[in-house]
Formats: structure tokens, C-alpha cells, sequence
């Protein structure tokens, strides 16, 4: 059934030219009824005979309730009674309700009372909408009552939702049982629930100016659910668009800055401690190919090369300009960048909106736009690109290539992930200082990393995102190839007071991201250590290919606080079928314990874990290894290692290739072992019974969400 | 008013003489009415006349439910009827409930029908009791319907609770708010319902053949609370008495244990490779000062020791006999120690009861009380205490004096204890393993801790308690003392049934583990990670004096993270006051953001992060210092460390000495700078924002439950 939009605007528009910001209960009802949601049957009375007729009409029981565009919170004013059981309580029921809301708001419009059918049996639940600064339009559902007031068990998705965000939202509240039946009640009616979200999704999408709607309650039966009562407020204020260049264009232009074939450094020095200088010694000491144009109004050379007073007078094509000059030279230097036509600039400067100086920032963004100049921060460290050996920043170099693309608003934490990079020796393709984000941000980046061959995963650092729906959107498609991984900071009250005062970030409701960050395949990091090893071991591990995970491990202790992990990370320990029990036996000594966690006890020697691990590999009903290592005389770290390195290399060469991680109990050789391990395909960690497990969730977590499983 | 317990042995023997394991709903509120425990008026009624009359005195609404000793279920059995309004409707649902239950179970003796005052309004909650195997008497108490059903949200105390455990546990669940009155609704009496928890739970305590009881639900109003329904069951089979020693004899007899003037090895050997060798070696060159005797039946000298056949041929004292014989020969061995009347065993032989030998485990445990020798093990790798260089334990020796005392019930979690300690340089006071657990367990340790001048900090791995309620009150004792840190292992349903298959653990309901370790001050650490970095840094931050808790960072990002991390901790940033602020602002640059965190921002130089430490080490309003370091060029990271060391020692040598730690964010020369930092009293962590708050946390949560602030 086509939604009636026509009735909606013809509703709106009259609400619009009376300046009104909410609609009544009856117009609540029709807009319910163009978009196909079921409400009870009513009818308005005027007078408390009239009450008394509609509801015989309908049936007993029925609610009344006060009609009037001036009270909202109906129960508040005494404007409602329920349950009222014959015409004679109606009557008396319309005085009581017209009286109390005269002594509640004695100038509000009082247009009579509602008669409703009174719903009842079933699940009370809460269909509503509610617009985000960054995320726009999103439709949330929880269970009536205290649950979603008290507990906040509320779940949100992006409007307009598809029918499977519909049902997924029924299964991602925490009481979601109730909807399945406890003590023998009977289970909503899941399909006809899902409609009314989706519906009330279209419908404030179909037209933003419903800032928000509440069904609440919803009563949701084994053969249907109807909202009770309709809250609809609007807000007619347009919302300017938010500036979006193509996605080609933010391709083309991404690649140009983020692989350039020449930069020019505007502040460009010679003096050591500057910051131009610094920039131009890791540009040069790193190794970079491409042409360098130091920029600088004051030099003929600058170390070695010809130095230029404009990025104008430079003859040849320049990709990107790196800005090392303060705050109040850059509007200028930039319209020069936009006059040579050059596609980006990194402006490490601070002094901008950072310190209060939003009309500074609001004018270098107003030039961008004017010139078609991409802008990085103001106010970072700067990026890496290692494929390009190309460190544009003033921080110290980074070279060790790999494959994740790292990214932060924050220089501090931009320099923990550098420190992180090189003590475990992560390679990574990139690292991106972000900062105040007056243009290129997150998902410019994620654009750019989806077709960069050099990339396999992205883990990026917010305290907001300033366009969280083009995220989301851009998130959904990107990580269905690569795993994004963000850690979202300000995420408790506290913290998003300090993010407030540390970038001017909103961070906004938290719940929102969660749900937003699930519904879009992100992998959400709970802390930077998180984000850090979840950027290192994740490209290393190859994408499994189903749910059975088993844990083969010498200490029994290990495999218990691993199953925990299991189970803390969303994994599922494989119920272990006979003959595969029996196989892992023969392996094993007689007291160690088959089954899941595979307990192959402490004593033995390394032949058990290698015909274990084999196994493991082999069985094609296995999809992916936990290994707990216990350390002895009799199989040592290094021992260990590398039988498991080669057991994982020999299946690797017949084509099984599963993902394998290892915790490591022993004493200080197991980190020599633990990087062994590392470096040949298993992330494996020392002390540590959560990580190993934390980083196959989050890989499992990703490739789920990818449908890859 | 005192209670009334010959009222209640009354009931019970007529129960016992019945042979029935549960009590009538009027024999529950007699047993109510005994202990002070507000229910409802009722009556029975044997016909329906009967009960209109009974109705009609007491006033309606009533309730009516089926008294059968054989219908446990009411409900189920369509044997309630709630909201009867009249005696002509009481009179109909008289003989509705009496057919339902005859239908429901024909062989019921129906006694009756219960006529009660139907009690409305106000908040329904559930309290009860359980038998614990580990714990024993539990009282419980949780809100009514879906919110204990579905979401589990119930909380325990080991009963009895006193008043104060009662109040505590209505702000124990997630829906605690619920109670305080939301949405314009009275807060409920709190004295009234914590009266019946405490009542309850002194019920069960003081009859203990009430294995379960359940007041569900309860009625709790502003004015009082009442017990609707009341079940209770009864199990009169004893349970036999756990063997204990008394508090002065676990002293004597660890003490004599732990640090022992002389030691057997019994088992001991020449030969490489074998464990008597690895022991003898490890007490050898550990530097062990005491007597060592070699016991080995074949050998005259061992290592250039005189062995002896028998520790009964040992012309001195021994103290404490250290097994590394086979499982077989270990209780003829375990007779000759307690014929010669040495007070402890440490078993290091496994082939016990982890490996299916229930009947061996249990001989030794006999010959153990029977001598009066206090068994450690079996199954062990032995243990070491530091402070008399002992290492009786064939691992490696470890000999980094310190105060942090640790235990594991792993022999792999052991180990990974032993590599944790020596990588971080952690120095400990013990470790030792308990295994199998058949005598000395956890509490017989605590006690001995307790009073161990070397140890300062106690952290415990278990997979269960064998007596929780032993540990508990132990742990609440010493907690008060020293920190004592546990990691649960086996916290979720598949890691217990891990633990059950590795250790035939009795992993329990982990809410009650939750909610006994906090009851009894004990700090639940996550993770083995964090019962490690745990033991490592709460020894070396002193115990704060209030929760004013501050951030001073340069690294705005880190300051945004570590906010997050102080409400994932349960610890309070203080509300900076004005001249406080003011006092920040002096040091930091205009656009910097005090308030707090205090962001001094990243390109500062030493003497702000040395002012704005000083400031807040001075100042009495603030209790701890979480510092955020952000690695610049200007202020390296060995410059920030030694400053603030130095800042902190100069308060230090002032008399000021408070908790500060550090998250260092930079390039890989943090690490050293955390190293520095942590040997000089700030715990610090690299690349972190996490595990310094948690630090600070646990010890906040140790100092909130020893009562110190």
C-alpha cells in the first residue's frame, strides 16, 4: 500500500500556517493513517454526551483524553483517564478531564475530548523518531515503561530503515525476549512491529520537517500491533545542505594528496626547531621521490632546493601544499594554492577554531570551497603515506609499510599510534592527523583507503563526526571490503564534556553511534589499546569461513578465561562432534580433557600440538584456532612457535587457511615467541588471555557484517 | 521485636514429620508473622460462602489462590484469581480455582482456598533466599515481572545481611532508580523493605533447612512494604561441617610453611630433567639460607647434601615437606610427614582428582587431618616467597623482592604470572600455586597475607571457592587491611563449564561471586591483564584521601579518553572551583582549557606540566592526579618523567603524598619514560588511556571498601 504523502503535506502545511510545532492527536492520526499505521478507533467530543456516543459505538473500554494544541503532556495536566468502563463514567470522566486542563492551562485552546479504544493485552513498546545533528533522521524502538526511561534499553537505525534494520531492532534491545514470550505469553507479531518502524521511518524522512515522533505506547499482539497514542513535533526551519563534493571528485582529489607526485612545504626553513623545517627533513630523510618546492617569501634555497616566494611561482604541477606557516598567514597562502589549481592542503597550523577562532576557520573553509581545495585539519601533526615514503608532518618519520590505514582527531593520540606502530613493529600504509575536520574527515578517508590498493583496513580515532549520516553511508560500502574499525571518544557524559572543550565536538548520544556504527559494519574499539592491536593483528588474520571456533590448549586455566573471552567477544566455542572428539583424543593423554576448550594438558611434548593444531586445520567443520600455550622444559616458547607457525604454513600451502591466535603463559621467552608468531600469520600475545581472543572477534565482527560468513 | 523462632520450629518439625519439602502459603505467613515480616489479611475457606464471608471482612479487592501442598505453581495450575471485587464474584471463582487445580493434578490434596486482601500500588519487588553450595545462605532481592526474568537484574548478600547490606542492595540493581520514583511516583520506604531483607536473611540463617524462600511479590510503598505470596522449601538433610582449623592455627602453620628455617624434598634427585632435580636446584641457587633435606630412598648425598631415606630419619625440625614423587607414592610418604609432625605438604605430583583419582585425592586429605599436616596441591608447580629466597617449585626461580603476593589455581596461570612479574620487573612477596585445592585454599592464604609484613597487596587467580563463605569472611577482614584483588575465571556459562572440565570447578552463579566480592571488599579484576597490572601498580600509589580526582594533560585527545575511562572506573572528576580554575589558567597558554581535565595543550614546555602538577599535588581540595602526556620536541619524554617524579617527591618529602598516574602518548621513548615513572611511585602506561585509570580505580574501589575514605 502507497503511502499517502499528499495527506501528510496537506496536514503539515495547515500546521505550518497556523505556527504550530506539534500536531494534535487527531492529525497525529491521519499522518498515522497515510503511512499505514495502525491507531484505535476514536473520535473528538464536544461535549460529554457526544463522549458518551462515540464510545458506545466503539466498545467499552475507552480512554479519554484532552484535546489541545497547547498541552502536550496530557497525563501531567490530569487530561487522561482509562479503563472508563460505561457511557454514565464517560460523561462524568469529560467534565473531570475538561476541568483539570482549565487548572492546568487556563489560556490553552481546549478543542474537547478524545474517546479512544482502549487497547490492552500484548506488549507495551515505543516506536519513535528523533533528528540528529550529525545523523539526521533515525527511528528508535524499546519497550514501554521503565525499560527504555530507566534502563535507556532503546535502540536506534537510520531512517529510512530497511525491513531487516526493522527486525533487527526487535532482537537489539536487552530485553528482547519479552517479544519473543516469557511465562508463557504469547510472542509478538514480529512482521507487523517492523512495519510500523519502517513506516514511521519513511514518513520522517519523506519529510524532515518531523523533527519527532513518539508512538508510545505501541501495543504489539501475537496478531498485530497499533500505537496507542501519536506525539508528532515538527520544525519547519530548512537545514542547509551540507557541503559534499562527488565521490569522484573526492577520489580524484584524495589520491592526488594522499599519493602525490610533488608537494610544496609553504614555510619551508632552514632554521632547525621550526616547524617548516621539520617537515621538509622527514619529507627529504624519508625517502620521498616526488618533486619538494619549500615555499618561502624570505629564501632562494632551502636545504638543497630552489625555494619559491608562492606556491604561484613554482613552474611545475603541484598535488598537495603542506602549511607551516601561523594562523593569520594561511587565508592568503591558500587562495594562492586555489589560484595554482592545487587539489589539497595539509594545514598543520593551530589557531583556529580550536582557540575560539571560528570566524578564522569559517574563512579558510569559505576559500576551499571557492577554489576546490580539499582542506586537512587545521590544527594536526600532518599525514603518512609509507607506499610513497612520504612523511608530511613534523613529527618524527614512519616507515615501516604495511597495510592499515590509521587515522586520529586528536595529535596526541596521532603520536600513541605512531609510538604503538613502531614498538610492535605494525607496518601500515598511512596515519592522518585530522584535527578540527573544517573539510576532509572521515569518510573522505575512508573513500580514498577503499580503492587504495595498499590498504586492507582502516582504524580510525573521533570525538564526533561532523556528518555522521555520510559516514554511515560510506562506512556500509566500504567495509564490506575492508574492516573499519573506529574508536569513538567521548562516549560517557564525562567524556563528552571534555570533547566538547577539547575540538568543540558534539558527541552526541552514545547509544546513537553504537547502533549507527553496527548498522553500518564499523567495528567498534572500546579503548585505544583496542583500536592499536585490533589495526595490527586484523589484516594478518585470514577472513574465516564459519562460526566454529575451538580452543587446543596445554594450560587448562588459559582455556578456561579463553572460553570467557569466547563468550565476551561474541564468539561460539564449537559443540565438539564425537568422532572429532575421539579423533583429538588419540592425540592427547588420557586424563587431558577433549571436547571444547581441546585441554592437551600441560606435560606433553611439542608433537601433541602439532597433530593437534593439524587436526584443528584439517577438519574442514573447524573454522578458526585458539591456542593456549603453556611454557615447560619439555616444549619451550620458541619450540612452540615455530611448530605452530609451521603447522599453520604447511595447511597454508594445500589452501586451508584459517585464522589461528595464540595466548601465551611462560615466563619472558614467550614474548620472543609471541613475535615469532606474530611475524608468520598468528597474533599472539604474552600474559594475556583477552587479546588473542578480542582481535578474532573483532575479525569475526567484521566479516559478519560483511556477509562474508 | 524479637523474633520468634519457637514459632517457626513449630511449623518446621510439623513439615519434617510430614515429609513434605515445602510449607502451605498459611503455614509461610505464620513462619512471616514470626519474623516480623508484613503479609497480607487472609484467610482459608473451605467453600465458597466461606470465602465471600472472609472477603467481605477483610474488604476488596482480594485475591484468591489454591492451597495444595502439591501445587507449588499456582499460577500454572489456574489456581489464582486476582482483583475479585465482590463476595458474589468470590463466591464463582471459589469453585473455578478448585476445578482448575483438580484438573491441573487430580492427586493434589486441594486444602482450600486462600482469601487475601489484594494488595495494589507501589512498586512490586521480590526478595528471597538460596542455598549456595559454595556460599551457603544467600538472601536476594531483585524487582518483580520481566526485569529479574529476562534481565537478570538481581542482587545477593550472604545472609545474614545486616541493615546496611539491605540498603545497599536497593541501590545494587540497574533499575535502582525505579525505587527512588520516577515519573512523579513515590520513592518507596526503604526502612520497611530492607527490614524484610534483613529478616529473611536472618530467617535462613537461623534455620537452615530453609533451603529456598521467596517473597515475590512484595509490595513496597512510601509507606510500608508487604509480602504478597510467600514459598518456601525446606531441605532437612545435614550438611556436614567443613573442615577448618582455627584462625591461630592456620597462622602457626602457614607461617611455618610459607617461611620455613628448613625444607625436605622429598623425591629429590641428581638426575636432570627430573622435578626432585628442578626443586633441589631452584631452593639451591635461589639462595634458599635454611636447612634443605634431600629425602630420596636410593641416594646417600644430593647435591652435595646427605639425603636421607625418610624425613622421619631427619635428625632436626622440618617445616615443610615440598613432594616431587609420583601420585602412587605420595600417601605412605604423606604418613611419615605426619609422623614427623611437619605441619605442611606441598604437593607438586599431579594424578589426582583433576585426572578422574577422586579416591586418592580423598585418602591424603584423611591423612592430612589425621596428622594434623596442612596439604598445598596437589597439582601444583609449588610456590615462592621472595623474602627468604625460597623457591619450592620446579619452574623457574624468580627473585625480584617485593610486596605484591599472588596465587593461581593454574599451574599456566602460574607461569604467566612469573613471566608478567619478571618482564615488568614486578617485584612479589609470593607466589604460589594451589591446584587442586583439596586443604589450603585461598582464604588459609588471605589469613596468612594478612600478617605477612612483606606483602602489601593480595591477587588471586581462582576457577571457584571451595568454601565461599569462609573466603568472604576472611576477605572482609583482610580487605580492610590490604587490597586484595580476585580474577573469577569461569565467569560465564561456557568458561565454567571450561572450569568444571579442567578443575571440576564449581564455577556458580557469577552475580553471586560479583556480588559476595564486593560485600566483602575484594577488587574483581576482568582480566588476567588486569589482575597483573593490578598486583604490579596498587602497591605503589598511596591510598587517596577523597574522590576529588583531576586530569592535567597536554594531549587534549588522551584528556577526552581518559574522561571516558574515569566513568568506566567508577571514579568522580572533581568540579574544578572558580579560584582553582583561576589558579590552572595562570600556567597554561589562553586558548588551553582549564576547568577539567586541565588541558595545557601540546606544545608546552617542561615548567607548565611541572606548575600545573605542582598545583594540584598542593592543592587539599584535590585527592589523585591522572596525568596525560602528549611526546613533543619541546618536552621529550624523559624530561616529563623526571620532572614529575621530582614534583611528586618534593610533595612527597612535604608530607603530600597522593595517587597520580600517567598515560604517556608519543613515539617508542615513552616506554622508557613509563618505566622511570613507575619506579619512581606513578604508575604509567604507553600508549594507554585505559589501564592507568583502571589502576587508580581499583585502588579508589580497595579504599571505598576498607572504609579509608
Amino acid at each position: 500500500m502507497a503511502n499517502n504523502k499528499t495527506e501528510v503535506r496537506r496536514i503539515l502545511d495547515k500546521v505550518k500556517a497556523e505556527g504550530r510545532t506539534s500536531l494534535t492527536a487527531p492529525e497525529g492520526k491521519l499522518v498515522c493513517d497515510a503511512y499505514g499505521i495502525p491507531v484505535p478507533k476514536e473520535g473528538v467530543a464536544t461535549s460529554a454526551a457526544d463522549a458518551a456516543k462515540l464510545a458506545t459505538g466503539m466498545g467499552f473500554p475507552v480512554v479519554l483524553k484532552i484535546v489541545s494544541p497547547e498541552i502536550l503532556h496530557k497525563t501531567e495536566a490530569g487530561g487522561v483517564l482509562v479503563g472508563v468502563k460505561s457511557a454514565d463514567e464517560v460523561q462524568k470522566g469529560f467534565d473531570t478531564i475538561m476541568a483539570n486542563a482549565k487548572k492546568y492551562n487556563a489560556k490553552a485552546n481546549l478543542l474537547g475530548v478524545q474517546v479512544q479504544q482502549m487497547l490492552s493485552g500484548g506488549q507495551e513498546v515505543i516506536v519513535g523518531a528523533v533528528t540528529d545533528p550529525s545523523f539526521g533522521k533515525l527511528v528508535a524502538f524499546g519497550l514501554g515503561g521503565v525499560l527504555v526511561e530507566v534502563l535507556k534499553d532503546i535502540t536506534f537505525r537510520l531512517a529510512p530503515a530497511t525491513r531487516e534494520d526493522a527486525l533487527s531492532m526487535q532482537d537489539g534491545i536487552a530485553a528482547a525476549a519479552i517479544l519473543k514470550g516469557v511465562r508463557g505469553a504469547d510472542p509478538i507479531d514480529r512482521e507487523s512491529l517492523a512495519r510500523i518502524i519502517e513506516n514511521v521511518s519513511l514518513l520522517v524522512s519523506d519529510f524532515p520537517e518531523i523533527a519527532e515522533m513518539d508512538l508510545n505506547p505501541v501495543f504489539a499482539t501475537k496478531n498485530g500491533a497499533t500505537a496507542a497514542d501519536v506525539r508528532i513535533v515538527v520544525d519547519f526551519k530548512p537545514v542547509p545542505p551540507r557541503y559534499r563534493p562527488s565521490h569522484d571528485d573526492i577520489v580524484r582529489d584524495m589520491n592526488r594528496i594522499m599519493k602525490p607526485d610533488a608537494v610544496a612545504v609553504i614555510g619551508a626553513s632552514s632554521e632547525d626547531g621550526k616547524i617548516g623545517n621539520s617537515v621538509m627533513k622527514n619529507l627529504i630523510n624519508g625517502g620521498y621521490k616526488g618533486e619538494i618546492y619549500p615555499i618561502n617569501p624570505s629564501a632562494s634555497e632551502i636545504m638543497g632546493r630552489k625555494a619559491y616566494k608562492s606556491v604561484k611561482d613554482v613552474p611545475g604541477k603541484i598535488d598537495v601544499a603542506v602549511f607551516a606557516i601561523p594562523a593569520k598567514f594561511v587565508p592568503q597562502a591558500l587562495v594562492e594554492v586555489g589560484e595554482k589549481k592545487i587539489p589539497g592542503a595539509v594545514l598543520i597550523p593551530s589557531g583556529f577554531a580550536e582557540t575560539g577562532n571560528v570566524a578564522g576557520q569559517k574563512e579558510i573553509v569559505e576559500i576551499g570551497h571557492k577554489y576546490g581545495v580539499r582542506l586537512m585539519g587545521p590544527n594536526i601533526y600532518g599525514f603518512y603515506y609509507t607506499w610513497k615514503n612520504l612523511c608530511a608532518t613534523f613529527c618524527t618519520a614512519y616507515d615501516v609499510k604495511g597495510h592499515a590505514a590509521l587515522s586520529s582527531q586528536s595529535g596526541g593520540i596521532g603520536m600513541a599510534i605512531i609510538g604503538f606502530s613502531r614498538s610492535a613493529k605494525m607496518g601500515v600504509s598511512a596515519i592522518v592527523g585530522l584535527g578540527n575536520k573544517c573539510d576532509i574527515d572521515e569518510d573522505d578517508l575512508l573513500t580514498f583507503f577503499e580503492q587504495d590498493d595498499n590498504t586492507q583496513i582502516i582504524a580510525q580515532h573521533c570525538e564526533d563526526l561532523k556528518d555522521g549520516r555520510a559516514f554511515a553511508e560510506v562506512a556500509k560500502r566500504v567495509s564490506k571490503k575492508k574492516p573499519v574499525v573506529v574508536l569513538k571518544a567521548g562516549r560517557t557524559a564525562v567524556g563528552a564534556r571534555a570533547a566538547s572543550s577539547h575540538t568543540g565536538a558534539l558527541a552526541g548520544n552514545d547509544k546513537i553511534y553504537e547502533d549507527v556504527f553496527k548498522q553500518s559494519g564499523v567495528i567498534r574499539a572500546r579503548s585505544l589499546r583496542d583500536l592499536l592491536e585490533f589495526a595490527r593483528a586484523i589484516p594478518v588474520l585470514p577472513t574465516p569461513k564459519g562460526e566454529n571456533v575451538i580452543i587446543i590448549t596445554g594450560a587448562g586455566g588459559s582455556g578456561v578465561l579463553l572460553s570467557d573471552a569466547v563468550v565476551d567477544n561474541g564468539l561460539t566455542l564449537m559443540a565438539m562432534p564425537p568422532d572429532l572428539d575421539a579423533a583429538f583424543r588419540k592425540f592427547i593423554p588420557p586424563f587431558g580433557a577433549a571436547g571444547n576448550p581441546v585441554d592437551i594438558t600441560g606435560g606433553e611434548p611439542p608433537k601433541t600440538y602439532q597433530n593437534t593444531i593439524r587436526l584443528g586445520l584439517e577438519d574442514p567443520r573447524i573454522h578458526a584456532l585458539i591456542l593456549g600455550y603453556w611454557h615447560t622444559i619439555i616444549t619451550p616458547p620458541m619450540v612452540f612457535a615455530k611448530l605452530a607457525s609451521e603447522v599453520v604454513e604447511e595447511m597454508r600451502a594445500k589452501g586451508i587457511d584459517k585464522p589461528v591466535v595464540a595466548s601465551l603463559a611462560g615466563d619472558v621467552q614467550v614474548e620472543e615467541a609471541a613475535e615469532y608468531l606474530f611475524d608468520h600469520g598468528i597474533p599472539a600475545y604474552p600474559y594475556s588471555t583477552e587479546m588473542p581472543v578480542a582481535v578474532l572477534g573483532a575479525k569475526y565482527q567484521w566479516a559478519r557484517g560483511a556477509g562474508l560468513i
